[in-house]
């Protein structure tokens, strides 16, 4: 499988994929197929298996896919049995919520740590996590070499501050900062989440003519 | 205009188009091109003429785009000059964030109205409006006529609640609630927020054979 040549649509369609297999396998569903995947899903039988031949071959002619088979073969190929070390930058309202509510294991991720500038913030507890303060994040990658950053602070800072967990061995990036990260796409991947972008395709969608 | 007919992947682009206008327009810029705009953007220059076809003619051959007059024609077709009234439906640590750091009048929405079944959340002020009981959405519904509802709940709770809502003339969901909400597509917009599926793209990313 050469991953550089996924099409950005197979990509953002394979989590809803694994998310759907998961609840199969939850209610006991052994078997299902591609059709029964599009009807569900509001895609095309024939694009569901189209998608999922760019990892391989899964699935059986006039069986269909085992769900237990085809969900752990999903949760391989995008990597959610890792554990990479990750630590959250920016301890305010948002990095809070992130710490709280995203189960980081369930994703292939190990939450390892949050940290702020806020003096007023460090040493506060955050979902079992002392938050540290930012002078602290070159001895911390040196003993935990995190591999992600959850990106939590003003626009502002947020490339500066990528710049220097870069530096410090930081691969991968989720950018909740509102701006697009600049970064070198053949060492680093960033994830930029745009809320203000989520909440204009509904605004689009509702200003019809 | 056939809204309708636009592409899932052009919808998802329009919001970028904007944000990046709004920045070329902040920085005095007044003039681009379908060549600089897929560079600063990491498309092709015909993918962005042939995306913004889909709107109409904008742009002069040898002379490109005005900077501020493409701008405020996307802000058109996005919806964003409206002020259509939300609620946000959850006064956790979730809803409390989307309330105090989204800026609603920048996408079209004028936030009018936050509730929880908790009685003990009820009464407490978030973002300057006092948290209301679940008990009083129908009189509120009827006086203030909220078209979209922010879903900030447990999934467990979000189909129910997002039918109560559509039977009381809310017809757009911005849906937090880890599931995809069934509705009528061709009466209700549904826009799902799945972190979890962002998440993946990046550990699928940093899953690199």
């Amino acid at each position: 499988m050469q991953k550089d040549s996924i099409s950005e649509s197979v990509i953002r369609r394979l989590p809803r994929y694994y998310r759907f297999l998961s609840e199969l396998e939850h209610t006991g569903t052994e078997r299902t197929s591609s059709r029964e995947l599009a009807k569900q899903l509001g895609l095309t039988a024939s694009q569901i298996r189209q998608d999922l031949n760019c990892f391989g071959e899964f699935g059986q002619q006039g069986y269909g896919y085992n769900v237990a088979a085809l969900r752990r073969q999903l949760e391989l190929i995008i990597g959610l049995n890792r554990t990479r070390a990750a630590i959250i930058v920016g301890a305010g309202n948002l990095g809070k919520v992130i710490a709280a509510n995203i189960d980081f294991a369930a994703y292939g991720f190990r939450l390892s740590g949050i940290f702020d500038i806020d003096h007023e913030l460090c040493g506060k507890e955050i979902a079992g996590f002392m938050v540290k303060h930012m002078d602290e994040l070159e001895a911390f990658c040196k003993e935990v070499h995190p591999l992600v950053a959850v990106l939590c602070i003003p626009q502002e800072a947020a490339q500066e501050t990528a710049d220097r967990l870069t530096a410090l061995g930081v691969s991968g990036f989720w950018n909740f900062s509102h701006c697009d990260l600049d970064a070198d796409r053949s060492r680093v991947q960033v994830e930029n989440v745009h809320l203000g972008d989520s909440l204009m395709t509904l605004s689009f969608r509702m200003s019809k003519d």
